[in-house]
């Protein structure tokens, strides 16, 4: 085992770009609260995070926000006590997502998608839990837990008068709960590109659909992972949480079960799309073959016709040869007998139901 | 968890339209039997209900019906003494079914399904268990569940003298048993559209198709959890229910495994379809060639011998110059040369059994 | 819980027809033997069946074949003390196979496959069994147990000398090896048909596909549940099978097996026989394809060729107009010509394996 | 339960031809080792065999090869004190492979695949194991086992030295690890055809692949169950097998897991072949398409030129009609014409890589 | 069980070519540390090796590279003690990976995939582990394990201080974690890949196409077991590793799941690339039969129009017939007609969006 970073971001499962956009700006925001008082400071100094650390009474919540480079987080790990194995999975972009007790301090990373450039990403959270302490670590640009932190400024009476272990559990509900406003969009995106395949197949709506089928997969690999996570909090015999907390740890849980199902749901629809472009393409094919044949049916006949009386046959060397070139009514005759076939064949097209 | 309603409603779950239409008219029904007597309210207002709550020797049933506004629904909460994530619950349209003890409260979601305007549409039942005490909720436009209010009301022994965990039985019966008229429905749609797709494929047919599996898809996710509510409530060790009952919820669970098995067969049986529709069209396609290639092998050759007798060489500048031209007959021969090709030609393809 | 018959009967799997046909005639036979002594009556009264219910010694039992009207049900059930539910899932057609205990009295239902019209359908068959007492429902049109009523009559000392739990197994081992000569023909009929697909694919044949491919859908939804239920037969602590029996259950479980197995191999067979009709139907319009391909790429040229020496320019107003008109061999060259385009195309054709 | 032989030889699992052929020619052969001393007896009589029965000090090895008759089979049964059920199973060509204890002896069914006639059939392979004793049945042709028998008269210390259920191993062994030069032989039929499909699809090549499924139908059919064979064998509480010899059945354990992993990339690879040869066809499907168009784009303005100078406007009616007729360079002028259209198509299409 | 190595290099799993380039030059390597020192010995004799195989005190290390003479190996299991089944696995090129106790020795067998010459390979590594001693194996050409020797050597505290039990688990952890780059690059084939198929979908692309999805199928196949292998490594009760130890191997095991979830995932996205080359292909015929249809409707009605005023009705015998050719414009009027034609043509194909 040696930390450098290993080649995991396969699967496009990291924002793209920059290494600075990959994981926004450095951050440390930590939070203390507990008896009534409440101190928040953004952007804070390791050694400022240090001061909070002991503070038994009340509940400390750091939050990293953004790329770290490798000894920031040497540093941190050594003053946050962090054990290397955690360390590592911190910095490896698109781990799956897990649970994981090291030296009785709670470990879970969770996946956040976002949806950015017309794809969806996934940022890494990473969660650490301790009695009266948590710290959260988040690769991506934006803080997710900003509206959290807005409540407890706003001195939401619900949070701030609970334990440490339902502000953690808030951390998951929120995280988890993002998932849902993002299916709805890639829906809505499923829906029109489901029309568009019927109406006009092509290769950019192929490609369309290429793309949402990637999403899926990615989604898919990256959301079955918490189910075993939340399952793992809400067990029976989990000291670290406290049983009314596991009543809405359940709730959590359905939440990520209906967004796996949801998921599901997405993959049979798309799963059939392919195939209807095909059959759509066939039709297509069909009619123009339609269209070929109606066109050569008609035309073939009267091209025919033409060249019957376009042949040179001598008139004057037998009464037998030819005797329609002399006659008064020839020509019309001639244009008769075409006209004559083009209605017989629209009559026999009208009737096959091609016109 | 902030009790906002969130934006689960995805994959079309729930009925569209007008807020009002969405959930139907708001309305409290209340129902009291026991010891032979039977009150019934309809349209009753939270305060009567209040009443009716310290009863325990009388089984009290409040249906609440419709669309419920928040603070409706809060004043609901307190009364009734509903856990706040059952409250969130109830408000979320689309939720998969489930059973939950909040408080040694029972409290299960199901699904009914409702064919309206040609599609599947789900309506959410949830049902509140306590010792002679149930509450319903239903989001849907009709109260499903008339049909045993006016059982009791005709004083039908078989309920009346059984306790109210039969009657919490019976309702979630009624929920799931409504599957069976829809399925049936559903299964001659297909069979219909079987048909269809043989003799005339195409976009109509294809998009009865779809709607057909979206539909089989939604039911399918809304009906599966059915399954695990029923087998929770048959659980040998749940109090709630009596053993006499749950014999019946056997019988009710063997009939979730029945529609469930219907599902899947009826999931075949569409996965299967468009590959029919395919080769349906594939079929067409190939007449339609065959048409094509029948009616240019007839006139090709036919459009060549006029084009040869319509050359120009001069018969005069020797006698090996088309003295067919001056020929007595020419013209009769080349008539009866394409006539013999005509001929041929149908030969040849009666024989390849194209005629 | 409605004793009415619910519209359960989906999926075609009850032979149609009139009501009487449906269920074939009404009919009771009952046979009580033991110590030497064997008694038969066909077409007994339910009273006298009565008569032969409180005979601990010897074993009965009684055949209930066809069609019966509710209220001979209801009394029925209460002559043999059946329970309400086990009654209504008689009267329902196309019940899935299970297994239950009410009061003490196993119950059964199995589903018996028979080939009518040229189609799969399944009756259904209801076993209750008491110590001593076995009675026996069937839907179908002919008594399924004759063979081994048959048995019994002649003093078949392998049957007579058992106890009433063997008599039990050889009913159920009867109704589940029925299905292997069904599927030896299910079998053949698969295999003519994948002859047919690849030598004359059409409408008709994928029919025919169809057809077999519900079948088997049917069959297997109806076969499935026999495991569960010899499974629950041959539970080692299932009082009411003697171990000297369980032996024979575990050989009658192992049919089931083999059906269940066969029946996928069928299915997975069947799967890939629309993948066999659509690549026959694309051979064959690869084949039109090519046939037009090699007549327009003759005839072509040659008609270009014609057309050329069909045109007017005037060979005397310039040397270089159309001098091949007047030449001596002008026409013979012409034609040779065309038969050097025919010959080369030939050739080409040849060399490229399409003739 | 009667022991004639039920149709069970569906799916071609039993070898063909006439009677005697199926079963090879019956036989049986004796041995019997121990404490130095090992007698050999080909083509035994039953009675023969009788005598060795009862010699609980050496190991007795009967081996009855090719097709019993029903009588034969009885006595046997009877001699070798075989259980009624064991019988059946015997007789029955194609059942799937099983263990099972009859009165504490342990009864096993193998399946050995054979390549015979270009196609894979499956032979049957029957062992008895009780205390020093041992009775194997072969229903095919050859001798299964004469590799072992060799080996003994070798005085192989190896086997000579160890107790009776090391030689059953071997012979269990034996079978299992004849399903691999088989199977090698099967993954290269699969990748010539694979060949063969991308360069020449037709019907025999379809033919092909089919025969292919089927047999890997069969044989994972047969395979699967001896998984459960061998796992039974080397449970831990097993009695029969020693501590030492279950080292090596998990060997053997190991071989039969690699089989059924085999076969299943097989049939992976199978399944996409169906699909490789729809695009072959579409591919040449395509080909022919683009052949006959570049013909038709060549050909069809040509003869338009051609058809346009055929025109029978009289250039004396007026200076207007048709001049060129008469122009010096009129001839040449067409004839450049169509070079020029000839060219501009062929560079178009060589633009567009089609030729 | 004899010991000849069996036919099981199925599917290409070993590398080709000749025996040599097969196996690598055979070599054993030794490193004995612990206490301060450090021994290397690269190339060392099976003698050397006798004197390090009793210092129990330090850590030893044998590492045998390349293929092994038959009488290298017999000799080789004498010297390290090693059992016969054990050994019989280490010869046999592409065994499943595996983990087994023989006499309280841990053997273990791993697989490593390469990328040699455009494909994926499997080289074996077999492990053995006992208190203090490792021996290890590897079939392939060059040395896997020279990372960690170099890390010994330079002296590493990390491995140096830790027991032997870490020392293996560091060669597993290397092992599995070589499998991440190669999928990165399987990755990136793929998705080249992806966009060949829907730029110029062709022969070679789908040849490239099944060379992928095999080497998925090998993967597949020989890296899911290695979840069994690390977890029964990782097993609580298992004495031989420690649990400060077990802790890494959960590490480990998340890397394997998350390799085998990436397989998966590209199984997927391979799975419906044949789907859409099918559907290239469909979108390239649909196009040609576009332009065919389009060259075809222009000049079809052009050439009839040339044919009509290339007949030869004689002008001179009726006013009616064909005064055309004698008017003053009937050339250029003509000529207007088709230019009519054509641009009625070109503005139906340009409203059908054709053009």
């Amino acid at each position: 085992m040696d930390l450098s970073i290993k080649p995991y971001d396969l699967l496009d499962d990291a924002p793209g770009g920059s290494p600075a956009e990959r994981g926004g700006d450095f951050k440390i925001s930590l939070l203390d609260y507990g008896g009534g008082h409440l101190t928040e400071k953004q952007d804070a100094s390791i050694d400022e995070c240090k001061a909070y650390l002991d503070t038994p009474a009340t509940i400390t919540w750091f939050h990293v926000q953004g790329a770290i480079e490798a000894e920031t987080l040497q540093r941190l790990g050594a003053v946050f006590n962090i054990h290397p194995l955690a360390l590592e999975d911190i910095t490896i972009a698109g781990h799956r997502p897990k649970a994981e007790i090291y030296d009785e301090q709670l470990f879970i990373i969770l996946s956040r998608p976002v949806w950015r450039n017309d794809a969806v990403f996934v940022e890494q959270i990473s969660l650490f839990y301790d009695e009266n302490l948590i710290i959260s670590f988040s690769n991506g640009v934006e803080d997710p837990f900003e509206p959290i932190r807005r409540r407890l400024r706003k001195q939401d009476d619900w949070l701030l008068n609970r334990q440490s272990d339902f502000l953690f559990y808030e951390l998951v509900d929120l995280i988890i709960d993002e998932g849902f406003p993002l299916l709805e969009d890639l829906g809505a995106r499923i829906e029109t590109l489901e029309e568009k395949l019927l109406e006009r197949p092509g290769k950019s709506t192929l490609n369309q659909l290429h793309a949402i089928k990637r999403d899926l997969l990615l989604l898919r690999r990256m959301t079955w992972p918490h189910r075993e996570v939340v399952n793992f909090l809400m067990r029976e015999d989990f000291p670290l949480m406290q049983d009314s907390t596991k009543v809405y740890l359940r709730d959590c849980y359905d939440h990520v079960v209906h967004i796996i199902e949801l998921l599901e749901a997405y993959r049979d629809m798309t799963a059939s799309m392919l195939d209807v472009y095909l059959s759509s393409v066939s039709n297509k094919l069909n009619e123009n073959m339609r269209l070929l044949t109606v066109i050569s049916t008609i035309f073939m006949p009267l091209t025919f016709i033409a060249g019957v009386y376009g042949m040179n046959f001598n008139p004057e060397a037998s009464p037998w040869n030819m005797p329609e070139l002399n006659w008064y009514y020839g020509y019309p005759f001639a244009l008769l007998l075409m006209l004559g076939v083009i209605l017989a064949m629209l009559i026999y097209f009208w009737r096959k139901k091609w016109l």
